[in-house]
């Protein structure tokens, strides 16, 4: 069950409209009625998401020297049909005709399904376990769960379909649709078969209407397409990292689940290109090998369990888990930097994908998950998408998409070569000359063999050279040699493999909120020459907020504590008296009394770090008077 | 004439060539041929993008204590059909239906006059100033200059059309085209009339298609539709502002000028809410008021002139050439953050919106332009919208986006009420009777008073009610009263006007880069324990890249003057003795030889402006030793 910071039972509604009151976030649209899938960030959760980013910058981009770049979000069709979004990036939704009402697909079977399976149990008068997230879910469509006692068979066949419901394509959705008598949940409608809808953005890009495009749904292919150049600015060393901040774009068919279920939101993708062999080492793997994490690997899941094993990361390396160390590296990095904004470590974990799961060209893939309230969210995914991408693009375009590396040792082959003679060629094959030189090129070194042992035997060859004559040509001695000889080969040219840390900045803030979330039960009542201490503070760099409002000091003091603000300065009577303040530390709702210099300067130490609130409590007096009002 | 920061003619292709080597900017998909009007940012224009949104959020967002807020790029329909984008936000476009090209119609005829006029000065042996950015467009599309002498009537005819280009709406333009006989210039083929081409990016929201919507063409929206929510986070406290940092999206009809006209581009928007009442005053404009800045007014413009007036801002308002204080107010913030950031201020004037140019809800309306080698380029814009936004969107979803204040002096007001008997009004009027009711509120006081007369002499009123009867009904003295009354007000409900600061970065990191750049004429050859050295300066929070190249030292030292780099360090055959190492400063090139802990500290005082190169140079020994190579 979801807690709070300070362990608490967590209430969502109660901390989600306090995130809404407060304006951390808020509908788009509102006034107009909403769009779902669609928020707004308010100055608190504004401020919350560029402190975040500001940390990502630190600990990826500047710690590990990537190279940052900014790429557009519209992107015509023929790239994301290169990558293979055009065909795959699609879920499978079912309409019903007479409403009109649309469902995804194995969502509808899921929750159908386990509606079945509660009213079951509660015919059996077994305890029902509630899923938070999926009873809620599920409550929106399936209004109320039937007490229907199922038979035992039947039910094993439930929970096996459940169990594998990620699995499923459009007709095995539908023929499951069929077999359970799965209708619209609401009216009883029957349903269409599911087809197939793409979860990307549509529009057209100039006035001619003839360059489809997209709202991109990752920022990973605008950085894949600029390898090339990034690689020339990173003077030709490998590995290296590039990574991009911006918006993506997924047109989720229902979205529901607040902020981790949206369709327009801020990405954070590292693209680490690693040299496939050697084993994609990492040279700082060191720094991290003994860091535990808490991991829910492939078998155990398929058993059916959710059962985490806590490990070293070179252990899990080590023992094949996690596929390499630069995967690992970036796992445990990822776990740092969760850490490091506030993430509570005990809600980390880290889930490997099943194997149906990951896309095929994947070698490895891991989900970094948290613990909510509505369950275990992936808030990043980490994979090793091999050499896929570059090859398409490079394949696509014939861009070099490359690596190019002077051997250490020149590699020496031997191999056997064709050498024709050109000034017969021309006259004997004439406009076929072209045609069966390029059929000769094409010879595999085993069929080379083959054929140098005809010549030394017959004076000639055939070979099959499509389009010419009837098929077949024949070449005599005079025309060709064969030979086997030694090439030496100076440079290894190699598709980089990527390992893709792709952070879902939005769902990381939402699981923030709630980690970072607590209350006070007892929150009561305690206690201007403002605008001189706001300049300063201004001046000095301390965001802060005037609170003149009419509101009692103890309502401002609660308001402040849910919008997170650290610290508060109180001007009261006496300031006017003698230009003493109080400060206010949030936590621990103590105070100490100073001139307005040293309470500026101590929350500008604060702010940055220097100091903690025991280093300021020890060295100003503490404020333990008369509370105002 | 456009000119580097050292005063030398500036060559564009040569910069331009720089920055795209350099990889401050490459055009997106460029492997796949590219996209017109999409580029994106490599690593150093993406810092130095990070590095301008940095300082425009602390000397706007935390300086001015603004409520900043992130909201989303989809918008639905009915939010911009309200807004007027739907209907108005278009430009002009003409098709030759033979070949499919598609021409912006104000640029076709500006063009082939331009070229027409161009031909006419050389026929006449005149010379001919050559407006760069002009003419680089021209050649584009209209290949050759005809040497041709135009009758001097056709002259001053073109002149004048050229003078109003931005006024002609559709219609204008195409008999324009007939008129002058403008044609494609590339085939002469015959053009189709101008229709209008939304500049809006559509896209379907959601499963259904049923969700129209589009990516926003400004980021204004958005912060309008919240204005109620941010009140209430301001404590109902007025004047504040809102202020956005975002991308946003225009399907530019075909897109030239490099970064400066582009269909996706990053944009700092603030919506200053202020009290219509009072002149607009703001409370901080004492601060700026002896600012001198160069204004091009409405009337010189008129003349045909582009000479500026210099004049402090605080006269510019008080004779009334800037509307209001708070508008002056932001005119002389946006200047002052130009030259923060390194703008040129020689090359900053203040452009006033014509008339016609402006929205016409618009008070007044000013450009900030900035001189390159395209010319003067609007970067900024500076609007008083008025209360037309909220309006529109408070009277389509009835949402109360207005401003309610208790009245210091409760107002009393003097007014004829008319009372209704509503128990006898039923059964007289049945079905009719809320629509006659309707009616006789909407009656004005001019009226009412007219009635009363009515009332007293006849016993009897007659007025009209679209629908009911005849369309005029009687009602007698049975069933209402008219009289004089006073009633009181303690409350008074605006809207607020809108004061907006609208920055195009993009356009703005542009100019940056061209006012900045220069080169060194004599750029010669001057010359690791680099891991360790890497590793503090990133402790110490700066960002830094090593330069292991085999090329020469100079060859470093020259590329990373073009990235501007500010500082290198190097590291040679005595630091490998005595750890010690050089510093360089980029524009001097001197440099000083220190300890390595020196070094850094140095450097991370000179990236924070704690201290200045001269400084430095002051206090560590300068290195004037062999360069190494």
């Amino acid at each position: 069950m979801a807690t709070t910071k300070s362990g608490q039972p967590f209430d969502r509604t109660v901390c989600e409209s306090l995130l809404r009151r407060r304006l951390f976030y808020t509908p788009s649209f509102e006034i107009y009625g909403g769009v779902s899938g669609l928020y707004d960030y308010g100055p608190p959760g504004c401020a919350l998401q560029a402190n975040v980013v500001d940390l990502w910058r630190k600990h990826f981009v500047l710690e590990e020297d990537m190279l940052e770049v900014d790429t557009s979000m519209l992107t015509p069709h023929e790239v994301l049909k290169t990558s293979g979004h055009v065909d795959k990036f699609a879920d499978w939704m079912c309409k019903d005709p007479k409403t009109g009402e649309i469902f995804r697909a194995d969502h509808l079977v899921e929750e159908v399904l386990e509606s079945r399976l509660k009213g079951d149990k509660e015919a059996r008068g077994q305890k029902v376990v509630v899923d938070e997230e999926k009873d809620a879910k599920r409550k929106k469509k399936v209004k109320e769960t039937k007490v229907v006692k199922l038979d035992n068979a039947v039910v094993a066949e439930y929970e096996e379909v459940l169990a594998q419901i990620d699995n499923y394509d459009g007709p095995e959705l539908g023929a499951l649709i069929v077999k359970y008598d799965i209708k619209n949940p609401a009216t009883n409608g029957e349903l269409l078969p599911p087809v197939a809808f793409n979860l990307m953005f549509q529009t057209a890009i100039g006035p001619s209407s003839n360059l489809p495009g997209y709202l991109r749904p990752e920022t990973a292919q605008g950085q894949f397409l600029n390898f090339q150049k990034l690689l020339e600015f990173n003077q030709q060393s490998m590995p290296f990292a590039s990574a991009c901040i911006g918006k993506s774009f997924r047109n989720e068919i229902s979205p529901r689940s607040g902020l981790l279920r949206v369709r327009e939101f801020l990405m954070a993708e590292i693209e680490h290109f690693v040299d496939p062999e050697g084993g994609k080492k990492h040279p700082r793997f060191h720094e991290v090998q003994d860091l535990e994490l808490a991991f829910l690997n492939r078998e155990v899941q398929l058993s059916g369990s959710t059962a985490t094993t806590k490990m070293g990361i070179g252990k899990a390396v080590a023992t094949g888990l996690v596929d390499n160390e630069t995967l690992g590296y970036f796992l445990a990095r990822i776990y740092l930097f969760l850490k490091k904004i506030g993430i509570d470590e005990s809600k980390i974990r880290l889930r490997q994908h099943m194997q149906n799961e990951m896309a095929h060209y994947a070698t490895d893939c891991w989900d970094v998950e948290l613990f909510t309230s509505y369950g275990w969210i992936e808030c990043v995914g980490c994979a090793d998408r091999s050499a896929y991408d570059l090859s398409v693009h490079k394949n696509k375009t014939g861009a070099p998409l490359v690596v190019r590396q002077t051997r250490a040792e020149p590699l020496r082959i031997e191999e056997w070569q064709v050498d024709i003679d050109k000034k017969k060629f021309g006259p004997r094959f004439k406009k076929d000359s072209k045609t069966v030189e390029t059929a000769i090129e094409a010879l595999t070194q085993d069929v080379r063999e083959k054929l140098s042992l005809d010549l030394e035997k017959n004076g000639k060859i055939e070979i099959a050279v499509d389009g010419v004559g009837d098929g077949k040509v024949e070449i005599g001695k005079d025309l060709v040699q064969i030979e086997k000889r030694t090439r030496v080969e100076n440079v290894r040219e190699y598709t980089p493999n990527v390992i893709e840390p792709s952070f879902g900045i939005g769902r990381i803030l939402y699981c923030l909120m709630e980690h970072a979330y607590w209350s006070r039960p007892d929150d009561e009542a305690r206690g201007p020459l403002i605008q001189r201490l706001t300049l300063k503070l201004r001046r000095l760099g301390v965001s802060n907020r005037v609170d003149d409002s009419s509101a009692s000091i103890g309502k401002r003091y609660s308001r402040n504590d849910e919008l997170g603000t650290p610290f508060g300065i109180t001007a009261d009577f006496q300031s006017v008296k003698d230009n003493t303040f109080t400060l206010r530390d949030r936590d621990t709702t103590k105070q100490v009394r100073a001139s307005e210099d040293e309470i500026c300067n101590a929350v500008k130490s604060l702010a940055e770090g220097e100091e903690t609130w025991e280093d300021v409590l020890k060295r100003l007096p503490e404020f333990t008077g008369q509370e105002v009002e």
